[in-house]
């Protein structure tokens, strides 16, 4: 992206412990560590409330085990900003969750817009066999949290071959509930 | 865009008035009135602030005597709010104009984003011969001004075919500079 103020790489040794198939990520990184998984570029004008930042991100089609590539995702750290996110190529899946555990998903294709709505902790899922390409805008103020995933052993369900050249969702096993709400002990 | 909440279009009929050589507007729109200019798809959520619209535009190609076709153009009415644009196919020239008539243009290729910076008047030209595909996002509080442009006899300067297959920059000779600044009359 021409007039970008930053781009970022992040290759496969760089998402270690996030797919639920450790042997077959071992497996993976062992010969392809290097190999870029996903691209950000981005423009961030300024971090202040009332502006926004726009970039594209390209995500290289994958599999670990059964699970199809994605993104690291976050909760935006002011939780209340929402994001847009618009497929430019390549056939993807937005993967949504509310801190409760709600899962919500989202087909993104060509042309397509999807609304991330404010306190929605989002991953971009790419289940074609093209590199997933979009644009996404947010409010420049909103900062990212990344643990909040991390912290839960990752998100509530898992994105996957459905052996017949679709994807579905099982439950991720190695997923934590959060304690939210105020009834939490 | 698939999930736009919005669609609009212009027609030539639309645009009477806002190119500076009216004979030939007037004999584009006899015979081409109704065909559309632009077209505009936009998806917002809300009008809220810390909310985010974004949305496409095709500007066919096209001049009106020697002055590329061109979208109406705006401030934003919460005037320190910008848009961030990105082009996505076609060649243009993002016009910019402050209050003062202090002018600044940048060129659209694919690929490149464009900040239209706080209190920037803008308007999107089409210079090519292909249409102008742009992706756009604003605060969704930011709003629109469009008679800021229309006040003032249109934008201070007109961009032109060059003769020689590219564009200048002209004055517009219907141009009436807005009376700004403390040491106005």
């Amino acid at each position: 992206m021409t007039g970008r103020t930053r781009r970022y790489e992040k290759r496969y040794d760089d998402l270690l412990g996030l797919f639920a198939n450790e042997a077959a990520f071992t497996e993976i990184a062992r010969t392809r560590g290097a190999e870029i998984a996903y691209r950000v570029d981005e423009f961030r004008p300024s971090d202040r409330a009332g502006d926004v930042i726009f970039g594209t991100s390209m995500l290289y089609p994958g599999r670990v085990g059964d699970e199809f590539i994605f993104t690291r995702g976050h909760i935006h750290a002011v939780s209340d900003r929402p994001e847009i996110y618009f497929c430019q190529s390549g056939h993807g899946v937005m993967l949504m969750e509310l801190a409760d555990g709600t899962i919500r998903t989202e087909e993104m294709t060509p042309n397509s817009v999807v609304y991330v709505a404010p306190h929605w902790i989002h991953r971009s899922v790419n289940v074609g066999t093209e590199p997933l390409v979009t644009l996404f805008c947010y409010p420049a103020d909103a900062g990212q949290d990344y643990d909040i995933i991390a912290s839960a052993g990752g998100m509530r369900d898992l994105i996957v071959d459905d052996g017949s050249g679709g994807w579905t969702r099982i439950p991720n096993p190695r997923y934590r509930p959060r304690v939210t709400g105020s009834g939490a002990a």
